[in-house]
């Protein structure tokens, strides 16, 4: 096993603890009651996107082919479950052989998806996909989270670049898959070290105001950074006063100066100021980068301001606002024998109020309209009508167990931005609204 | 290195990665100018709490005892930073033998904080204590916030028990922390199989509704859990009609059975109409758990009905709306010079608006009124008043680099409830208001 595919900068001998309870004792009753192999379709969608966003964005997708590659039961696995009493002897023989081998499709990473779209489908036996529900939904949920606020923060920032900032107020791991999902979601590079080495995210830094103040004097700071890492660094100027840290910063490092960053006050009013300074002192190209608790509303009223990049920190590692989609994974078909080539029948929850989901194996495709933007996310469970054959949304990604569908994380990056651009203009109003595509059941 | 000891349920080989990349180019940056040796005091503190809420909960600290052991440059990651043209020769070679051999005192793990309080003050050469800063505000960002709401749904559970169930709406490993920092905050168990494992807390499961939709009917799947799990389990009742659902579970499990979970709908109500069944069914001492989307609130508007436990997911796990804590990690004193027995001098950031921080090392205490009953969380820099000398609240965590306060969590849990026990009354209003104490500096 190589440590760099787990989607962690970690060594995981197995991802098969990050699961709940309940899916290994369900699997112990469906052991003993034999239906623990029927064969099962379980599909992973979302009821509805948080409130007010227009569209959601897959990710983690990669990251959950990983999971799945390593959902293996080891001895100090095993004998966990035994000491505990979790599970019975005979469920324990049957995991200590596991590896999954069924097949998985899914919207590829980066795609854009909407209330209802079957985001990933899981094929097997009961018992083989039962076990991966919590560890792909943990993954799903959290990446796509991140991505979608990524998504809406590259936007806001047209042009200029993003960097992903955020490690320090997410949980030291999830900062790592944060990185990662705002590359997907637009993002340029990342502070998180272990996302540069993980998943080779370009990564940056500055410098903290404790370097600023470790030093006798503003000068000898600036001095000590520029002195090793050369004129193009980028001098953090608000820890005393603004405007003698920028005449200070050019003297210093002269006008070639890379960036200057300010992390506090009011941005616009400050970036101007900053701006027409650093151009009277000469240094022309000396670049304004900003940071201080920005999303992506304070991002798009700084499009008029002389801002390079924007740093962004909280707001994007906590989804700006929505920390987690409401990601469910859910049996749609299951056979009604053990017996090979048993037909599958649609199963769904019929109780009360609001979790009714739809039964049935179910394909996806987003449907056009005369001019070619997309209209509609049609979900169905029957033939796929033919004009909309060569456009479904679901891809193979494991077959028979094998991983089909690695890529690069930069593929993952394109297709996003790819799929953002190709929908209606109003997708990328940040105002709060409707999804912009209507889910059609067929 | 025992992996046990890493808060994670993997092998760790080194936190160091977790770490922005400016920790590190600072670091050579005050190597090169003569500062990097200077004696320095961090501190770890919050401007302010969430909106609204009343106290704030220290999390995480063991797992940053972890981390600052585990906080070493093996040959992997010096390659790396070095492929990637980060860092000089000088600072790799410098960070070769790098351990953590300062002191760090903190608020020990489960005691309630406020605005202001230092939650954390890690001292060292600015080199050694610098790197540190983003895993450590990692790991306590994400497990306080996490803890806090875990305290919030524990009072308004009253003495009902809390399961945890939220590993599927965030990252993997993210979910076994908040298992952590909510067993902390007054949670009872969890459906994380790998926080059981790496942090020995109790394990809980029911079953899904796929399970249910499995088999062929709901009794064969009722029977089937039954069998194997015995009367004493949480048969699911939700799938189809509930009242059904209830009849049959007794018919199967007979009237010992174990408990339902009720896991959508109108869950006052149906807990009403559930419970009056049960009892008619002779099932009176069979227990009802709710689920579905609880937070504090949903938990106290179900305190007058017949609920015997709530499992609580998405809510907790994203910190009730409050997914991260706003900590930083601040330089506020350090030596003049690299020299032996320099004295420390107080330093700030001064520039504008709300970044202001106080410098100086400082000491906190609790101070009681006339009753006993604390009254305020008292700062300061100077000498310690007579009369709180017995009530500091930082204990020393690491001293000259090694760990001096490691601590089972049930003490953490246990330090929590009598902490939160302690506070004015008003400290557990749910309702949004100012922190229970203020916060004043001497």
């Amino acid at each position: 096993m190589n440590t760099a595919d787990l989607g962690l900068p970690v060594a995981v001998p197995s991802t098969a603890l990050f699961t709940d309870q309940y899916e290994l004792t369900m699997l112990q009753a469906a052991l003993r009651a034999g239906t623990a192999h029927r064969r099962s379709v379980f599909e992973v969608f979302t009821r509805r996107l948080p409130e007010g966003r227009r569209y959601g964005v897959v990710a983690g997708t990669g990251r959950v082919l990983d999971a799945v590659e390593n959902f293996r039961f080891d001895e100090t696995i095993l004998g966990f479950l035994r000491t505990r009493g979790i599970l019975d002897e005979p469920t324990l023989a049957w995991l200590a052989d596991y590896r999954f081998r069924g097949d998985i499709w899914g919207y590829p990473e980066g795609e854009v998806y909407f209330p209802g779209s079957p985001i990933m489908r899981v094929e097997g036996t009961f018992a083989e996909a039962v076990l991966l529900e919590t560890v792909i939904l943990s993954i799903l949920n959290h990446d796509s989270a991140v991505a979608a606020a990524a998504s809406r923060m590259a936007v806001a920032a047209g042009d200029r670049p993003l960097m992903e900032m955020g490690a320090r107020r997410t949980h030291e791991l999830s900062a790592v898959a944060a990185a990662r999902a705002a590359y997907v979601g637009g993002f340029h590079t990342t502070s998180d070290l272990a996302a540069g080495f993980r998943y080779n995210i370009p990564t940056v830094g500055t410098s903290a105001h404790a370097f600023t103040l470790l030093h006798d004097t503003e000068r000898d700071a600036f001095t000590a950074q520029v002195d090793t890492l050369g004129g193009g660094t980028t001098l953090l100027v608000d820890t005393f006063d603004v405007t003698e840290a920028v005449r200070t910063a050019v003297e210093v490092a002269g006008p070639d100066l890379g960036a200057v960053r300010i992390d506090s006050g009011d941005l616009l009013l400050i970036a101007h100021r900053v701006r027409q300074q650093l151009d009277e002192l000469g240094a022309e190209k000396t670049k304004i980068v900003v940071t201080s608790d920005l999303d992506e509303y304070a991002i798009a009223s700084l499009a008029a301001a002389p801002v390079d990049a924007y740093g962004v920190g909280t707001q994007l590692v906590t989804g700006s606002g929505h920390p987690t989609c409401s990601m469910v994974y859910k049996l749609v078909a299951r056979a009604d024998s053990e017996a090979p080539g048993a037909p599958l029948r649609p199963v769904a929850k019929k109780s009360m109020g609001s979790k009714i989901s739809i039964g049935g194996r179910k394909w996806a495709a987003r449907r056009p309209d005369e001019d070619g933007v997309p209209e509609a996310e049609v979900v169905g469970t029957g033939p796929v009508p033919e004009e909309l054959a060569e456009r479904q949304l679901l891809v193979p990604l494991v077959r028979g167990g094998e991983v089909v569908a690695r890529e690069p994380l930069d593929a993952a990056r394109s297709r996003h931005i790819a799929a953002r651009a190709s929908l209606p203009l109003s997708a990328t109003q940040l105002s709060r609204g409707e999804p912009v595509l209507p889910t059609e059941y067929l």
